[in-house]
């Protein structure tokens, strides 16, 4: 054991531990949950030490020396992180808005680089976490920096799975572009329409959503670094500011963008919550298409039975053959989820205070989550679901010959009140409309012009070839 | 017009009017909606205040002759209330606490009190809103009080309400009662059912939501009243918080009690997240009922087609002839509204600080709301969708009989795997299970024997007679 | 009395009402609230069907003089409106996806038709509120339309609000640009700052969300109209899509485009979504100002005491003197009250089911309740709170004089460990950090060096000029 | 490997591995979160199997071979768990409502049984899975039942520490009973009170939370148990479902029920929702007070300063010296957190269909966390925060003597309008009332009658000594 200091009093450290006493009681501190921090956020977190360690050499604030030990611990650790990952200890629920793991990092940082400079562990005069690997840092704008990256990227990866979603409903419209099936709204019997027209309605949904995503994304590169504690950019060197951000993007390959307002960068949410609801609206266009495969799946006898879906695994411990709709099933419950965490961030986004928002921690983990819950959803939607889903054609086309509602195209013709006469009769009767007409002296001829399928389908064409991302 | 003063100013208010410059304050600031305190708080509140005036009259706090006006006062609005509505000007969503009605309420009566008096209105120095009227009283334990009186009286219009909706489903259990169906599960076909136990499932659901609001509503009656600021009691003569809550429960007809802690019963609003919460699960299940109602509904060709609502509106302004299910649509819409004000109370309830919870004005509205839409939709389910529901009882036999589901009954006779194969079987050859075991040279006798009915529906009888309240 | 016929039976209209049966039905159907559909979608509802009167005739689907009578029916509905408004009587909350609102409209126009075409009302014979009024037209595509168009104008006279807001933080900004004060993160003492960067914060903040409307808004004016029945354009003559687009964009001189994907357009609601969650997010934006106004003018000697408020009305009944920020209360209820509502809209939206939404009455009563409740909040907010509001100066300068906290400039030059020294010490002794210097030998002149307001102010100059929208 | 067979193929299965097809197929289509399904669920699954092994012997189902060999497996999991844990492959999040969890425990049984046996895993001839294992049960009732007994458990938990919770706080009102504090009302300064009344508000609060999740609790043992598919208790010897409740009862030691209706009971989830909504109301208590234990600790010079919550941590990276309540920034994040899982378990709950709700498992592991959060988060805040809490005496007696608001005492006697001016009086001279009073000529003896604590703290004694539970 090694001992380490605080303001708080001393605490024993196991000699190898490359986290110090301010992980240390975080951990003692926060557990509440065994779930630790996200690893995408901490590998940006040292992005930012690596960043902030080169402007600050640059700025005569660190020895070449030192410089080239943080840079060295930061890049071992990013190259190698699953070896470290145990250091990490700091629970991905936490007060102190980020501080804990801000100084979790510091002091694996510090330590790694204590023992490139051959030091002990713990001996922080030669190199120390916050005077060294904080400087010109706050917890303020490095841990919202690292958790916007962080998020980035997930927000990438989920993109991605979504383009892919839309490029199977497309390949779907246009497999099924001619498959003529009966309308519903609001359950009920409506005018015919095509699966084509359907799966192409799904993909020109999820595509504005995909917009919606990128949109909102835009802002997570839009970044407080630099602003140190609320903003203010105080114990910072000159220009500052300007390098740590040029070696940062350098790191990341991305064009990251100084805040115009560092105060409200520092103490504003609403870029993070704009995130969640792009999320949120995603899931309820998820949602809404997992409903309606449930429901066009339902059957297999004795339900609407115009799908078929895999099946993927048995149904049921008792009642055997049974195939449930399972995958949607798994969708439907992410989208539950992920509203319950964008009220969680509406929640902590609105309960920001003054110059800070202690509630980032729950507002990342959260985030995160979501994200990375509706990438594999959506992944085993179209692997599990979606690639091998097939239309019982001869039913759909059966459903609308026989659909009173056909008559919908005779209103303009004979007025709305004689249509609905002609519905009435033949729903009645439990005749097809064509047998009405018949009883009503139409001539077979009439009656093919009046029914003709391509009045009921007048729509334009649906675009329905693969788009091109 | 005559001059009102306060701690702010002097503003004109108009000859005649009985409200003051605190309420026309309140109208001024508040102006973001039209919608102003319900009418019910307001009589509670004019009750609290004829019950204070007797308790202060009682405690020599106030000389008779002005009890006597403030109680005539009280009387004749409570009495001919439409006649005064106009005058309680302040609007549903106001700042301060309630300050602004409890102030409002004050003024009204004190100008009636007045002009019983012989005096004109504004003439406080005969009889003061905040001397003589709020004597002994603070907004922080009159207005609370009202409130809880109000939703208590609300609450229990929609426990008779559901105790309809009860009766209608038990009604509909008991004629149903043998009529076979089949059961689903994640819309899946399932093991056959009847009618009778899915009514009365319903029914059993809502009989645990009555509970709920019962057990909710029960804290309502523990009042802070007495409590004055911040729960201290302070500026109150000995015993008058006994002697309060005595003429109150008088006035109200209720049986009351005191809060053990005053400043507690002041400053926490978890008794009425607890009745929003009640709401809120009453609603969930109308939704799950709306769902199925709409679900069995569905068609009326190429849907499920097991139930047959009531046709109360010609559903479609371009297609004959469509019929929609419009009542649950609109119990839906009022499912998710409800939902809604809870997230409401829930942020509001959260929001209190220290000593109050300023938020109760918005909590009281929605709470009000709900209660009432709640109270008007299953009204409307009652009369326009339940009273005239048909069951389309050969087709949901029919479901049964062709399902091959009902294989279930030979598992654990031939094994799961066999009775899957069997099942398997059926649905290729598109063939009920009965053929299959015809192929497979079972009996006639023994095939009857496996699918009898009374196998199919082993579950224990189902209590639906209509139960008595 | 005058009879009038639909698909369900006949009923009793007054013979002067311009209402018709279904409107009549709507009404007692969804008798779950007293408020009716919001005027702004009726009359633009009124608006669509004026532009397909002409586009009807344009394409010879109506004679001349069944489209000069509806028009002027349209234009004197719309010129006249409140003469009129009580002939709608569809409850906000309606069943049927709008089918009830789009009917009473075409009765009203009908109906005031065939009264400049010197018929009685309901003669339908002459002029059909279906076969006239609705030609070439679905509530599937009108409603939607309308409610978008309502809608934008909502969102745009919010817009108007919040940048009247977002100027007056600037002009605050301005006004307190050099007023130094203490920052707090976590609710603790931090390091200084100033009221022009916190009042610029808010204001960065507002913009952000104001562009968040802003793009939120622009779908609301891609529309599905020409899509009737599911988006399939059954029942509408060639270019008719084209040509009523045209005739609207006329009459609302708005940039109107057609639906890429109209079965898309009509079944989804993700555009409304969108528009609610930036709602949304600017109300978790003015909850956090409120929060902070209330929190920095507590007191007003036991509180922070930062900020005056200006005194808008007593705030007790019972306490004297006593003054409440009533008006960022009101805005923080509002707040409660938006997420509420998108609670209500994201359920509604997640429940959309194949070819058709049922629950846009929600949608849209929601949306409009919150668009016009942010905007009202916002006005009171600037009116009534902000154009008034003082900084106690003085109070603010000593409060940083005297905090430990600017012993954090000390740290890049002592060492983080040093200056924690200090600042205990200077807390234990309850002297300024000043003085623990002197005690330690420090000189004046490397005190005042130290301490400098500059340095400890070090942030780049905030831009607080008012923006030029 | 081994090779399984189900209805869907067959599937390679690792030689030594005890869990069988089912299981390996839900982990490859719910690979959607590396979480899997609660271990106290699982081992509550366990039980079920054992008591319906037993009754299934008591009815004849079962050899008594089978059944020993049933009972050992299950007793060799519970006592053993951690050695079998990673044998339940089953993500937390899956399609099914709970199929697949069912058929891991079913399979891992039945292996381990037939190991017991002297047979290889997979060879199910000897004993099945699904007719031994499973026999006489269906998920449908036992997957709920397993659920509901493992949040009991939970729920149990939760109480405990809460229960702490309420005595930590009534230990705080006893020890701080006579000291006197500024009560605030809307953040503004208003009478006196003491934090003994403040601390046993708290506890009053928080005591009745606990009452409702008593309440809420109860239904969780009323079981579906015997149910099988859908309630119908298909495939059930007679008496089955009475005797399985009472094996299961012994296995448990709790007073379990069987549902009235076991089809209401299978496929509603209201007792669930009720359960998350006790939850919700606790965190809004908990989230209430740990708002005020941050804004009475603020500071620590510009603050409110009133309490000094323990230093448990060092507070930033880069402000020496800064301590933040991050305990209660803990405590605040659980509260977000339990209200964003209410929003999952509502909109779940709420899409229930027909004879079954899907959408348990996400409403179980939401649950699950919840409770678990709850009781580790009281935990945290009881043992790093309020045990070490203390209150800053002569700060809070300052605030008071120099408050003006006393002068509330003075309005009975001397009227509100003349304590108003009072009031304004000393805060524009920045005087105490005192001083004021003796300008307008009041003897000393008056004033000290007039502003006498006791007039100021005149409610009832307030009960403080710690509950006996």
């Amino acid at each position: 054991m090694r001992i380490e200091k605080d303001s708080i009093g001393t605490l024993e450290i196991p000699k190898q531990a490359f986290y110090g006493i301010h992980a240390k009681r975080a951990a003692q501190n926060f557990a509440v949950t065994s779930e630790k921090v996200h690893p995408l956020l901490l590998k940006k977190l040292i992005m930012v030490k690596q960043a902030a360690a080169q402007a600050n050499y640059a700025a005569k604030q660190l020895s070449e020396k030192k410089c080239q030990a943080i840079k060295q611990a930061c890049c071992d650790l990013e190259s190698n992180f699953p070896a470290y990952q145990a250091e990490f200890i700091t629970p991905a629920i936490q007060g102190g808005a980020g501080t804990s793991t801000n100084m979790n990092v510091n002091e694996v940082i510090a330590n790694r680089a204590l023992e490139l400079l051959g030091h002990d562990k713990g001996n922080y005069q030669y190199l120390h976490p916050n005077d060294d690997v904080n400087r010109s840092q706050s917890t303020n704008d490095t841990y919202p920096t690292a958790g916007k990256l962080a998020l980035f990227e997930l927000d990438n990866q989920l993109s991605e799975s979504l383009v892919e979603l839309i490029k199977a409903f497309e390949s779907l419209a246009h497999t099924y572009s001619d498959t003529i099936k009966l309308g519903r709204t609001q359950l009920q019997d409506a005018v015919p329409t095509t699966f084509g027209i359907s799966f192409a309605a799904y993909a020109a949904l999820l595509k504005r959503c995909l917009n919606r995503l990128t949109a909102a994304q835009t802002d997570l590169l839009i970044l407080p670094l630099g602003g140190t504690a609320i903003g203010t950019g105080i114990n910072t060197p000159p220009k500052y500011q300007q390098t740590v951000l040029h070696y940062l993007s350098e790191l990341t390959q991305l064009p990251l963008k100084s805040a115009d307002n560092l105060a409200d960068a520092i103490q504003n949410t609403d870029s993070l919550l704009a995130v969640a609801d792009s999320f949120k609206n995603l899931a309820t266009a998820l949602g809404k298409i997992a409903n309606d495969l449930r429901l066009l799946s339902s059957g297999p006898q004795a339900g609407l039975g115009e799908l078929e879906l895999p099946k993927v695994q048995a149904g049921s411990s008792i009642m055997p053959g049974k195939v449930n709709p399972v995958i949607p099933e798994v969708v439907n419950q992410i989208v539950f989820q992920v509203v319950g965490y964008t009220t969680t961030i509406t929640m902590a986004a609105e309960a920001g205070q003054l110059e800070l928002n202690a509630f980032e921690p729950i507002m990342f983990k959260d985030l995160f989550a979501a994200a990375e819950l509706l990438s594999k959803g959506i992944t085993t939607l179209i692997d599990n679901c979606l690639s091998h889903l097939k239309v019982n054609q001869d039913h759909c086309r059966s459903l609308v010959e026989n659909s009173a509602e056909i008559a919908t195209v005779l209103a303009p013709k004979i007025g709305y009140a004689a249509a609905t006469a002609l519905v009435k009769s033949a729903l009645k009767q439990k005749v097809k409309i064509r047998t009405v007409l018949e009883q009503q002296n139409f001539s077979t001829a009439e009656i093919d012009q009046l029914l003709n399928t391509k009045h009921l389908l007048n729509q334009p064409i649906v675009q329905t070839k693969v788009s091109n991302f």
